[in-house]
Protein backbone atom coordinates (compact mmCIF):
# COMPACT_ATOMS: atom_id res chain seq x y z
CA UNK A 1 0.00 0.00 0.00
CA UNK A 2 1.54 3.45 -0.82
CA UNK A 3 -0.76 6.79 -0.32
CA UNK A 4 -0.29 7.91 -4.03
CA UNK A 5 -2.11 4.53 -5.34
CA UNK A 6 -5.70 4.47 -6.06
CA UNK A 7 -7.32 1.56 -4.23
CA UNK A 8 -11.31 1.41 -4.68
CA UNK A 9 -13.51 4.23 -2.96
CA UNK A 10 -16.41 5.35 -1.95
CA UNK A 11 -17.46 7.40 -5.09
CA UNK A 12 -20.81 9.36 -3.14
CA UNK A 13 -21.26 10.75 0.01
CA UNK A 14 -23.29 9.11 2.24
CA UNK A 15 -24.85 10.67 4.86
CA UNK A 16 -26.70 8.66 8.50
CA UNK A 17 -28.29 10.95 10.95
CA UNK A 18 -29.55 9.47 13.96
CA UNK A 19 -28.76 6.11 12.55
CA UNK A 20 -30.89 6.61 9.72
CA UNK A 21 -29.47 6.76 5.48
CA UNK A 22 -29.80 10.14 3.81
CA UNK A 23 -29.15 10.87 0.48
CA UNK A 24 -25.89 13.34 0.50
CA UNK A 25 -27.44 16.81 -0.34
CA UNK A 26 -30.06 16.86 2.58
CA UNK A 27 -31.18 19.17 4.36
CA UNK A 28 -30.42 16.30 7.66
CA UNK A 29 -30.78 18.94 10.22
CA UNK A 30 -32.58 21.59 12.32
CA UNK A 31 -31.45 25.15 12.19
CA UNK A 32 -32.10 24.60 16.15
CA UNK A 33 -29.56 22.17 16.86
CA UNK A 34 -27.07 23.47 18.99
CA UNK A 35 -24.18 21.49 17.00
CA UNK A 36 -24.96 24.60 14.46
CA UNK A 37 -26.21 27.53 16.80
CA UNK A 38 -23.32 26.85 19.27
CA UNK A 39 -20.26 24.53 17.82
CA UNK A 40 -21.83 22.46 21.17
CA UNK A 41 -20.72 18.78 20.34
CA UNK A 42 -17.60 17.14 19.57
CA UNK A 43 -16.11 14.92 16.44
CA UNK A 44 -13.53 12.44 14.92
CA UNK A 45 -12.46 12.04 11.49
CA UNK A 46 -11.99 7.99 10.61
CA UNK A 47 -9.56 7.04 7.54
CA UNK A 48 -11.47 4.01 6.35
CA UNK A 49 -8.94 1.41 4.68
CA UNK A 50 -11.16 -1.24 2.61
CA UNK A 51 -14.06 -0.95 5.06
CA UNK A 52 -11.96 -0.74 8.13
CA UNK A 53 -11.66 2.08 10.15
CA UNK A 54 -8.29 2.39 11.39
CA UNK A 55 -8.06 3.01 15.11
CA UNK A 56 -11.72 3.09 15.77
CA UNK A 57 -11.59 2.05 19.38
CA UNK A 58 -9.07 4.92 20.14
CA UNK A 59 -11.65 7.54 18.08
CA UNK A 60 -14.76 6.30 19.44
CA UNK A 61 -13.01 6.81 23.57
CA UNK A 62 -11.83 10.04 22.36
CA UNK A 63 -14.95 11.15 21.30
CA UNK A 64 -16.88 9.34 24.76
CA UNK A 65 -14.03 11.38 26.78
CA UNK A 66 -15.28 14.33 24.78
CA UNK A 67 -18.83 13.91 24.83
CA UNK A 68 -18.06 13.20 29.39
CA UNK A 69 -16.25 16.83 29.64
CA UNK A 70 -19.26 18.56 28.02
CA UNK A 71 -21.83 16.91 29.85
CA UNK A 72 -23.52 15.34 26.84
CA UNK A 73 -25.03 11.83 27.14
CA UNK A 74 -23.26 9.06 24.89
CA UNK A 75 -25.84 7.83 22.89
CA UNK A 76 -25.72 3.94 23.30
CA UNK A 77 -26.30 3.36 19.80
CA UNK A 78 -22.96 5.12 18.71
CA UNK A 79 -20.77 2.14 18.18
CA UNK A 80 -23.33 0.23 16.07
CA UNK A 81 -24.35 3.21 14.01
CA UNK A 82 -20.62 3.75 12.92
CA UNK A 83 -20.90 -0.16 12.16
CA UNK A 84 -23.65 -0.05 10.47
CA UNK A 85 -22.30 2.91 8.02
CA UNK A 86 -18.96 1.03 7.57
CA UNK A 87 -21.02 -2.33 6.43
CA UNK A 88 -22.76 -0.39 4.25
CA UNK A 89 -19.68 1.10 2.04
CA UNK A 90 -18.48 -2.26 2.11
CA UNK A 91 -14.52 -3.13 1.43
CA UNK A 92 -13.99 1.01 0.05
CA UNK A 93 -11.81 2.87 1.13
CA UNK A 94 -13.55 6.11 2.53
CA UNK A 95 -13.05 9.31 5.16
CA UNK A 96 -15.97 8.69 7.81
CA UNK A 97 -16.91 11.97 9.42
CA UNK A 98 -18.59 11.10 13.39
CA UNK A 99 -20.49 14.37 15.06
CA UNK A 100 -22.07 14.21 18.02
CA UNK A 101 -23.83 17.07 18.66
CA UNK A 102 -26.10 17.99 22.26
CA UNK A 103 -29.05 17.99 19.89
CA UNK A 104 -32.12 21.32 19.03
CA UNK A 105 -33.05 22.87 21.82
CA UNK A 106 -34.90 26.37 21.83
CA UNK A 107 -32.25 29.54 21.84
CA UNK A 108 -30.11 30.21 24.34
CA UNK A 109 -26.64 29.19 25.64
CA UNK A 110 -27.95 26.95 28.46
CA UNK A 111 -27.99 23.52 28.10
CA UNK A 112 -31.11 22.10 28.21
CA UNK A 113 -31.47 19.19 30.92
CA UNK A 114 -30.17 15.48 28.90
CA UNK A 115 -33.76 14.42 29.59
CA UNK A 116 -34.64 17.09 27.49
CA UNK A 117 -32.88 17.11 24.03
CA UNK A 118 -31.42 13.96 22.01
CA UNK A 119 -27.84 13.87 20.54
CA UNK A 120 -28.10 14.26 17.07
CA UNK A 121 -25.08 11.84 15.81
CA UNK A 122 -24.01 12.15 11.85
CA UNK A 123 -22.05 10.22 9.66
CA UNK A 124 -20.56 10.90 6.69
CA UNK A 125 -18.86 8.76 4.41
CA UNK A 126 -17.26 10.16 1.34
CA UNK A 127 -14.50 9.35 -0.74
CA UNK A 128 -11.32 9.66 0.83
CA UNK A 129 -9.51 13.05 0.31
CA UNK A 130 -6.92 12.74 -2.31
CA UNK A 131 -3.91 15.09 -1.44
CA UNK A 132 -1.40 15.93 -4.31
CA UNK A 133 1.69 13.35 -4.58
CA UNK A 134 3.73 16.54 -4.07
CA UNK A 135 2.15 16.46 -0.61
CA UNK A 136 4.65 13.70 0.13
CA UNK A 137 7.44 13.63 -2.39
CA UNK A 138 7.98 17.70 -1.83
CA UNK A 139 6.29 18.10 1.23
CA UNK A 140 4.33 21.10 3.10
CA UNK A 141 5.28 24.62 3.72
CA UNK A 142 4.06 26.50 6.72
CA UNK A 143 3.42 29.75 7.90
CA UNK A 144 3.34 31.05 11.66
CA UNK A 145 -0.54 31.76 12.24
CA UNK A 146 -0.46 35.78 14.08
CA UNK A 147 -3.02 34.20 16.23
CA UNK A 148 -2.50 31.82 19.52
CA UNK A 149 -3.73 28.58 20.61
CA UNK A 150 -5.16 28.88 24.33
CA UNK A 151 -3.64 25.67 26.26
CA UNK A 152 -5.64 26.69 28.97
CA UNK A 153 -9.40 27.02 26.86
CA UNK A 154 -11.59 25.32 28.83
CA UNK A 155 -12.28 22.85 25.98
CA UNK A 156 -7.90 22.65 25.43
CA UNK A 157 -7.76 18.99 24.37
CA UNK A 158 -10.75 18.22 23.31
CA UNK A 159 -12.27 17.95 20.05
CA UNK A 160 -15.01 19.77 20.00
CA UNK A 161 -16.81 21.55 16.64
CA UNK A 162 -15.14 24.87 17.38
CA UNK A 163 -13.01 25.06 14.49
CA UNK A 164 -13.19 28.98 13.55
CA UNK A 165 -9.54 29.65 14.87
CA UNK A 166 -8.37 26.94 12.56
CA UNK A 167 -10.18 27.85 9.75
CA UNK A 168 -8.95 31.63 10.13
CA UNK A 169 -5.42 30.62 10.36
CA UNK A 170 -5.56 28.42 6.92
CA UNK A 171 -7.04 31.01 5.25
CA UNK A 172 -4.24 33.56 6.63
CA UNK A 173 -1.44 31.06 5.43
CA UNK A 174 -2.84 30.51 2.31
CA UNK A 175 -2.65 34.83 1.88
CA UNK A 176 1.07 33.86 3.03
CA UNK A 177 1.73 31.58 0.46
CA UNK A 178 2.10 28.54 2.44
CA UNK A 179 0.24 25.10 2.85
CA UNK A 180 -0.41 25.23 6.21
CA UNK A 181 -0.73 27.11 9.80
CA UNK A 182 1.59 26.54 12.70
CA UNK A 183 -0.25 27.59 15.71
CA UNK A 184 1.53 28.84 19.11
CA UNK A 185 0.84 28.58 22.51
CA UNK A 186 0.32 31.45 24.99
CA UNK A 187 3.53 31.07 25.94
CA UNK A 188 5.03 31.45 22.43
CA UNK A 189 5.94 27.24 21.85
CA UNK A 190 4.75 25.44 19.21
CA UNK A 191 1.49 23.49 18.94
CA UNK A 192 0.01 22.33 16.45
CA UNK A 193 -1.20 22.54 12.82
CA UNK A 194 -4.77 23.65 11.85
CA UNK A 195 -5.80 19.50 11.59
CA UNK A 196 -2.35 17.80 12.68
CA UNK A 197 -0.32 17.24 15.24
CA UNK A 198 3.42 18.14 14.84
CA UNK A 199 6.77 16.36 14.73
CA UNK A 200 10.41 17.25 14.76
CA UNK A 201 13.64 15.54 14.41
CA UNK A 202 15.94 17.09 16.80
CA UNK A 203 19.09 16.95 18.91
CA UNK A 204 18.89 13.03 18.45
CA UNK A 205 15.18 12.66 19.29
CA UNK A 206 12.17 12.91 17.63
CA UNK A 207 10.19 15.65 19.57
CA UNK A 208 6.29 16.46 19.59
CA UNK A 209 4.46 18.82 21.79
CA UNK A 210 2.98 17.83 24.92
CA UNK A 211 -1.12 17.87 25.74
CA UNK A 212 -0.05 20.91 28.10
CA UNK A 213 0.66 23.38 24.64
CA UNK A 214 -3.54 22.93 23.53
CA UNK A 215 -2.60 20.35 21.04
CA UNK A 216 -5.15 17.96 20.30
CA UNK A 217 -4.22 14.34 21.69
CA UNK A 218 -3.92 12.92 17.93
CA UNK A 219 -4.95 9.44 17.43
CA UNK A 220 -1.93 9.14 14.58
CA UNK A 221 0.33 11.02 17.06
CA UNK A 222 0.16 8.25 19.27
CA UNK A 223 0.31 5.66 16.68
CA UNK A 224 3.81 7.68 15.35
CA UNK A 225 5.39 8.07 18.81
CA UNK A 226 4.53 3.93 19.25
CA UNK A 227 6.60 3.41 16.14
CA UNK A 228 9.12 5.63 16.51
CA UNK A 229 9.37 3.73 19.96
CA UNK A 230 9.25 0.23 18.15
CA UNK A 231 11.51 1.51 15.70
CA UNK A 232 14.40 2.11 18.37
CA UNK A 233 14.01 6.11 17.89
CA UNK A 234 13.71 8.07 21.13
CA UNK A 235 10.25 9.53 21.00
CA UNK A 236 9.53 12.21 23.61
CA UNK A 237 6.61 14.83 24.14
CA UNK A 238 8.55 18.20 25.47
CA UNK A 239 8.06 21.69 24.89
CA UNK A 240 9.38 22.92 21.54
CA UNK A 241 10.04 26.27 20.47
CA UNK A 242 9.63 27.66 17.25
CA UNK A 243 13.78 28.52 16.54
CA UNK A 244 14.18 24.54 17.69
CA UNK A 245 11.40 23.80 15.01
CA UNK A 246 13.71 25.78 11.97
CA UNK A 247 16.63 24.10 13.11
CA UNK A 248 15.31 20.73 12.93
CA UNK A 249 16.83 18.22 11.03
CA UNK A 250 12.96 17.19 9.85
CA UNK A 251 9.94 17.73 10.78
CA UNK A 252 6.00 15.79 9.82
CA UNK A 253 2.46 16.66 10.47
CA UNK A 254 0.44 14.11 11.22
CA UNK A 255 -3.46 13.90 11.20
CA UNK A 256 -5.70 10.23 10.39
CA UNK A 257 -6.54 11.62 6.91
CA UNK A 258 -3.56 12.68 5.45
CA UNK A 259 -1.40 10.48 7.66
CA UNK A 260 2.43 12.21 7.94
CA UNK A 261 3.31 14.93 5.52
CA UNK A 262 6.40 16.28 5.60
CA UNK A 263 7.08 19.81 6.80
CA UNK A 264 9.61 21.31 4.83
CA UNK A 265 9.66 25.42 5.25
CA UNK A 266 8.26 27.27 8.42
CA UNK A 267 7.67 30.88 5.99
CA UNK A 268 11.14 31.82 4.75
CA UNK A 269 13.35 29.07 6.66
CA UNK A 270 14.17 25.34 5.25
CA UNK A 271 13.51 22.65 7.70
CA UNK A 272 16.99 20.36 7.55
CA UNK A 273 17.39 20.51 3.91
CA UNK A 274 14.05 21.56 2.73
CA UNK A 275 13.28 18.50 1.34
CA UNK A 276 11.22 15.35 3.40
CA UNK A 277 13.95 13.50 5.64
CA UNK A 278 14.68 10.23 5.44
CA UNK A 279 13.18 9.32 9.16
CA UNK A 280 10.07 10.86 7.92
CA UNK A 281 9.91 8.34 5.09
CA UNK A 282 11.13 5.58 7.49
CA UNK A 283 7.77 6.37 9.79
CA UNK A 284 5.62 6.90 6.85
CA UNK A 285 6.41 3.22 5.46
CA UNK A 286 6.01 1.80 9.18
CA UNK A 287 2.40 3.76 9.35
CA UNK A 288 1.49 2.16 5.92
CA UNK A 289 2.40 -1.07 7.12
CA UNK A 290 0.88 -0.88 10.58
CA UNK A 291 -2.30 -0.37 8.33
CA UNK A 292 -1.97 -3.04 6.10
CA UNK A 293 -1.08 -5.14 9.79
CA UNK A 294 -4.24 -3.71 11.17
CA UNK A 295 -6.73 -3.67 7.90
CA UNK A 296 -5.65 -5.60 5.48
CA UNK A 297 -4.32 -8.56 6.83
CA UNK B 1 -42.24 49.42 29.74
CA UNK B 2 -40.82 47.15 31.75
CA UNK B 3 -38.83 43.86 31.69
CA UNK B 4 -41.08 41.59 33.91
CA UNK B 5 -44.18 42.74 32.05
CA UNK B 6 -45.70 40.76 29.01
CA UNK B 7 -46.05 42.28 25.51
CA UNK B 8 -47.29 40.82 23.04
CA UNK B 9 -45.12 38.21 21.81
CA UNK B 10 -44.00 35.52 18.92
CA UNK B 11 -45.61 32.05 20.21
CA UNK B 12 -44.14 29.73 17.80
CA UNK B 13 -40.20 29.86 16.32
CA UNK B 14 -40.43 30.12 12.49
CA UNK B 15 -36.63 29.53 10.65
CA UNK B 16 -36.03 31.08 7.53
CA UNK B 17 -33.21 29.40 5.47
CA UNK B 18 -31.53 31.26 2.31
CA UNK B 19 -35.09 33.41 2.85
CA UNK B 20 -37.24 30.74 2.86
CA UNK B 21 -39.64 29.81 5.05
CA UNK B 22 -39.70 26.69 7.17
CA UNK B 23 -41.56 24.89 9.57
CA UNK B 24 -39.58 24.63 12.80
CA UNK B 25 -39.03 21.36 13.37
CA UNK B 26 -36.66 20.80 10.07
CA UNK B 27 -35.01 19.39 8.61
CA UNK B 28 -33.49 22.68 7.27
CA UNK B 29 -29.33 22.07 7.04
CA UNK B 30 -27.12 19.67 5.37
CA UNK B 31 -25.08 17.96 7.63
CA UNK B 32 -22.10 19.03 5.27
CA UNK B 33 -22.89 22.50 5.96
CA UNK B 34 -19.41 24.15 7.46
CA UNK B 35 -21.39 25.81 10.17
CA UNK B 36 -22.02 22.60 11.96
CA UNK B 37 -19.00 20.71 11.10
CA UNK B 38 -16.43 23.49 11.42
CA UNK B 39 -18.22 26.18 13.21
CA UNK B 40 -16.96 28.12 10.20
CA UNK B 41 -19.41 31.45 10.46
CA UNK B 42 -20.91 33.74 12.73
CA UNK B 43 -24.09 34.81 13.73
CA UNK B 44 -25.83 37.64 15.54
CA UNK B 45 -28.83 37.86 17.89
CA UNK B 46 -31.28 40.82 18.02
CA UNK B 47 -34.21 41.88 20.26
CA UNK B 48 -37.02 42.42 18.45
CA UNK B 49 -39.25 45.30 20.21
CA UNK B 50 -42.92 45.24 18.71
CA UNK B 51 -41.34 44.33 15.00
CA UNK B 52 -38.70 46.12 15.76
CA UNK B 53 -35.02 45.00 16.01
CA UNK B 54 -33.11 46.81 18.26
CA UNK B 55 -29.90 48.49 16.82
CA UNK B 56 -30.35 46.07 13.74
CA UNK B 57 -28.00 48.25 11.54
CA UNK B 58 -25.11 47.99 14.41
CA UNK B 59 -25.52 44.37 14.53
CA UNK B 60 -25.38 43.91 10.76
CA UNK B 61 -22.37 46.07 10.48
CA UNK B 62 -20.56 43.27 13.00
CA UNK B 63 -21.85 40.36 11.14
CA UNK B 64 -20.29 41.43 8.26
CA UNK B 65 -17.17 42.75 9.76
CA UNK B 66 -16.75 39.20 10.80
CA UNK B 67 -17.99 37.96 7.57
CA UNK B 68 -15.01 39.84 6.02
CA UNK B 69 -12.66 38.57 8.05
CA UNK B 70 -13.77 35.18 7.56
CA UNK B 71 -13.34 35.70 3.89
CA UNK B 72 -17.16 34.50 3.80
CA UNK B 73 -19.01 36.87 1.23
CA UNK B 74 -21.90 38.71 2.49
CA UNK B 75 -24.82 37.50 1.14
CA UNK B 76 -26.35 40.99 -0.97
CA UNK B 77 -29.79 39.67 0.44
CA UNK B 78 -28.97 39.66 3.74
CA UNK B 79 -30.77 42.43 4.67
CA UNK B 80 -33.95 41.86 3.07
CA UNK B 81 -34.41 38.34 4.38
CA UNK B 82 -34.26 39.73 8.23
CA UNK B 83 -36.83 42.08 7.25
CA UNK B 84 -38.72 39.83 5.60
CA UNK B 85 -38.52 37.89 8.68
CA UNK B 86 -39.35 41.01 11.11
CA UNK B 87 -42.35 41.33 8.78
CA UNK B 88 -43.65 38.42 9.41
CA UNK B 89 -43.54 38.28 13.10
CA UNK B 90 -45.26 41.53 12.64
CA UNK B 91 -46.13 43.84 15.85
CA UNK B 92 -44.46 41.12 18.48
CA UNK B 93 -41.49 41.12 20.80
CA UNK B 94 -39.22 38.55 19.89
CA UNK B 95 -35.69 37.30 19.97
CA UNK B 96 -33.86 36.88 16.37
CA UNK B 97 -31.04 35.12 15.62
CA UNK B 98 -29.01 35.59 12.48
CA UNK B 99 -26.43 32.87 11.40
CA UNK B 100 -24.49 32.92 8.13
CA UNK B 101 -22.04 30.14 7.69
CA UNK B 102 -19.57 29.38 4.83
CA UNK B 103 -22.09 26.62 2.94
CA UNK B 104 -21.78 22.98 2.44
CA UNK B 105 -18.83 21.55 1.33
CA UNK B 106 -17.05 18.30 1.06
CA UNK B 107 -15.18 17.33 3.82
CA UNK B 108 -11.78 19.10 4.79
CA UNK B 109 -10.67 22.51 6.57
CA UNK B 110 -9.41 24.30 3.74
CA UNK B 111 -12.40 26.56 2.68
CA UNK B 112 -13.47 26.37 -1.20
CA UNK B 113 -12.96 29.20 -3.15
CA UNK B 114 -16.09 31.12 -2.66
CA UNK B 115 -17.55 30.75 -6.46
CA UNK B 116 -17.80 27.03 -5.24
CA UNK B 117 -19.82 27.38 -2.64
CA UNK B 118 -22.83 29.43 -1.34
CA UNK B 119 -23.24 30.92 2.09
CA UNK B 120 -26.11 29.79 3.96
CA UNK B 121 -28.00 32.48 6.12
CA UNK B 122 -30.39 31.19 9.09
CA UNK B 123 -33.03 33.28 10.77
CA UNK B 124 -34.97 32.31 13.48
CA UNK B 125 -37.29 33.98 15.30
CA UNK B 126 -38.53 32.90 18.88
CA UNK B 127 -40.41 33.68 21.47
CA UNK B 128 -38.01 36.13 23.60
CA UNK B 129 -36.59 34.49 26.57
CA UNK B 130 -38.33 34.74 29.60
CA UNK B 131 -35.57 35.38 32.44
CA UNK B 132 -36.87 34.80 35.78
CA UNK B 133 -37.49 38.56 37.50
CA UNK B 134 -35.61 37.68 40.23
CA UNK B 135 -32.06 37.97 37.35
CA UNK B 136 -32.93 41.89 37.63
CA UNK B 137 -34.36 41.86 41.65
CA UNK B 138 -32.06 39.87 43.23
CA UNK B 139 -29.29 39.56 40.67
CA UNK B 140 -26.99 37.03 38.88
CA UNK B 141 -24.02 35.27 40.88
CA UNK B 142 -20.87 34.39 38.83
CA UNK B 143 -18.24 31.72 38.77
CA UNK B 144 -14.67 32.75 37.66
CA UNK B 145 -14.00 30.12 34.50
CA UNK B 146 -11.27 27.67 35.23
CA UNK B 147 -10.40 28.13 31.48
CA UNK B 148 -8.83 31.31 30.32
CA UNK B 149 -10.56 33.83 27.23
CA UNK B 150 -7.89 34.01 24.65
CA UNK B 151 -7.31 37.58 23.73
CA UNK B 152 -4.80 36.77 21.19
CA UNK B 153 -7.16 33.80 19.11
CA UNK B 154 -7.42 33.95 15.37
CA UNK B 155 -10.85 35.35 16.36
CA UNK B 156 -10.84 37.18 18.60
CA UNK B 157 -13.34 39.58 18.88
CA UNK B 158 -15.59 38.55 15.97
CA UNK B 159 -18.89 36.76 16.82
CA UNK B 160 -18.57 33.22 15.24
CA UNK B 161 -20.09 30.40 16.15
CA UNK B 162 -17.40 28.71 18.05
CA UNK B 163 -19.13 28.60 21.31
CA UNK B 164 -18.15 25.23 23.09
CA UNK B 165 -16.07 26.71 25.70
CA UNK B 166 -18.55 29.04 26.58
CA UNK B 167 -21.09 26.57 27.11
CA UNK B 168 -18.70 24.23 28.87
CA UNK B 169 -17.96 27.64 31.31
CA UNK B 170 -21.69 27.47 31.61
CA UNK B 171 -21.91 24.53 32.82
CA UNK B 172 -18.74 24.54 35.37
CA UNK B 173 -20.22 27.59 37.26
CA UNK B 174 -23.65 25.33 37.16
CA UNK B 175 -21.90 22.88 38.97
CA UNK B 176 -20.35 25.53 41.27
CA UNK B 177 -24.07 27.01 42.17
CA UNK B 178 -23.46 29.64 40.18
CA UNK B 179 -25.53 31.32 37.39
CA UNK B 180 -22.40 32.75 34.96
CA UNK B 181 -19.45 32.50 34.58
CA UNK B 182 -16.71 34.75 34.02
CA UNK B 183 -14.03 33.96 31.78
CA UNK B 184 -10.65 35.71 32.57
CA UNK B 185 -8.16 36.39 29.51
CA UNK B 186 -4.43 34.34 29.37
CA UNK B 187 -3.22 37.40 31.75
CA UNK B 188 -5.56 37.15 33.96
CA UNK B 189 -7.81 40.00 33.55
CA UNK B 190 -11.34 40.10 33.68
CA UNK B 191 -12.83 39.44 30.41
CA UNK B 192 -16.79 39.12 29.97
CA UNK B 193 -19.43 36.50 30.43
CA UNK B 194 -20.23 33.01 28.35
CA UNK B 195 -22.35 35.93 26.47
CA UNK B 196 -22.48 38.84 27.79
CA UNK B 197 -20.32 41.76 28.73
CA UNK B 198 -18.97 43.28 32.10
CA UNK B 199 -18.82 46.21 33.67
CA UNK B 200 -18.08 47.38 36.95
CA UNK B 201 -18.50 50.77 39.11
CA UNK B 202 -15.81 50.82 40.73
CA UNK B 203 -13.10 54.06 42.37
CA UNK B 204 -16.13 56.36 40.63
CA UNK B 205 -15.77 55.34 37.03
CA UNK B 206 -18.10 52.76 35.03
CA UNK B 207 -15.54 50.82 34.06
CA UNK B 208 -15.49 47.87 30.96
CA UNK B 209 -12.79 45.53 29.85
CA UNK B 210 -11.21 46.74 26.41
CA UNK B 211 -11.33 44.95 23.30
CA UNK B 212 -7.73 44.03 23.95
CA UNK B 213 -8.67 41.70 26.55
CA UNK B 214 -10.46 39.51 24.37
CA UNK B 215 -14.07 40.98 24.80
CA UNK B 216 -16.43 40.65 22.34
CA UNK B 217 -17.53 44.26 21.02
CA UNK B 218 -21.08 43.98 22.51
CA UNK B 219 -24.29 46.32 21.29
CA UNK B 220 -25.37 45.98 23.99
CA UNK B 221 -21.99 47.43 26.11
CA UNK B 222 -21.98 50.44 23.23
CA UNK B 223 -25.55 51.12 24.33
CA UNK B 224 -24.58 51.62 27.71
CA UNK B 225 -21.11 53.56 27.48
CA UNK B 226 -23.62 55.97 25.56
CA UNK B 227 -26.04 55.89 28.04
CA UNK B 228 -23.81 56.72 30.96
CA UNK B 229 -22.05 59.22 29.78
CA UNK B 230 -25.34 61.06 28.73
CA UNK B 231 -25.91 60.86 32.78
CA UNK B 232 -22.96 61.96 33.02
CA UNK B 233 -21.31 58.93 34.44
CA UNK B 234 -17.44 58.65 33.62
CA UNK B 235 -17.82 55.26 31.89
CA UNK B 236 -14.04 54.26 30.42
CA UNK B 237 -12.74 50.75 28.70
CA UNK B 238 -9.42 49.67 30.92
CA UNK B 239 -8.00 46.68 32.56
CA UNK B 240 -10.27 45.54 35.71
CA UNK B 241 -8.97 42.68 37.65
CA UNK B 242 -11.10 40.15 39.31
CA UNK B 243 -9.55 41.51 43.28
CA UNK B 244 -11.10 45.08 41.91
CA UNK B 245 -14.52 43.20 40.19
CA UNK B 246 -14.64 41.48 43.81
CA UNK B 247 -14.48 45.21 45.73
CA UNK B 248 -16.36 47.32 43.04
CA UNK B 249 -19.43 49.01 44.46
CA UNK B 250 -21.79 47.33 41.62
CA UNK B 251 -21.36 45.30 38.89
CA UNK B 252 -23.86 44.01 35.99
CA UNK B 253 -23.55 41.91 32.74
CA UNK B 254 -24.55 43.14 29.00
CA UNK B 255 -26.18 41.12 26.35
CA UNK B 256 -28.68 42.08 24.04
CA UNK B 257 -31.33 39.44 25.03
CA UNK B 258 -31.19 39.95 28.74
CA UNK B 259 -30.61 43.81 28.73
CA UNK B 260 -28.71 44.63 32.07
CA UNK B 261 -28.08 42.25 34.20
CA UNK B 262 -27.20 43.18 37.90
CA UNK B 263 -23.88 40.85 39.25
CA UNK B 264 -24.49 40.50 42.85
CA UNK B 265 -21.94 37.47 43.64
CA UNK B 266 -18.03 36.61 42.35
CA UNK B 267 -17.81 33.23 43.87
CA UNK B 268 -17.89 33.92 48.13
CA UNK B 269 -17.62 37.37 47.69
CA UNK B 270 -20.72 39.79 47.02
CA UNK B 271 -20.07 42.74 44.77
CA UNK B 272 -21.36 46.15 46.87
CA UNK B 273 -23.91 44.88 49.15
CA UNK B 274 -24.79 42.17 46.99
CA UNK B 275 -27.91 43.19 45.69
CA UNK B 276 -28.26 45.29 42.30
CA UNK B 277 -27.06 48.81 42.58
CA UNK B 278 -28.75 51.67 42.51
CA UNK B 279 -26.37 52.57 38.81
CA UNK B 280 -27.28 49.76 37.46
CA UNK B 281 -31.05 49.92 37.96
CA UNK B 282 -30.62 53.50 37.01
CA UNK B 283 -28.93 52.08 33.62
CA UNK B 284 -31.41 49.77 32.89
CA UNK B 285 -33.92 52.55 33.21
CA UNK B 286 -31.86 54.50 30.33
CA UNK B 287 -32.01 51.42 28.48
CA UNK B 288 -35.45 50.79 28.25
CA UNK B 289 -36.28 54.54 27.54
CA UNK B 290 -33.65 54.40 24.58
CA UNK B 291 -35.53 51.14 23.39
CA UNK B 292 -38.74 53.02 23.87
CA UNK B 293 -37.63 55.84 22.19
CA UNK B 294 -36.07 54.04 18.90
CA UNK B 295 -38.43 51.34 18.69
CA UNK B 296 -41.80 52.35 20.05
CA UNK B 297 -41.98 55.42 19.15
Amino acid sequence: MTMTTSPPCADTTTVWVNGERHAAHGPHLSALDRGFTLADGVFETMRVYGGCAFRIDEHLARLERALHALEIPTPPELRAWVLTALREVAQLDAGLRLTVTRGASIAGLAPPAPSATLPTVTIVVSPPPRFPPSVYETGLTAHIASGRRNERAMTAGLKTLSYTDNVAALLEARRAGADEALLLDTEGHCAEATASNLFAWTAGALVTPPLTCGVLPGITRAVVLELARSLGVPAIERVLGPEELRAADEAFLTSSLRTLAPLVRLDAHPIGRGTPGALTRELLAAYEARVDQECRA
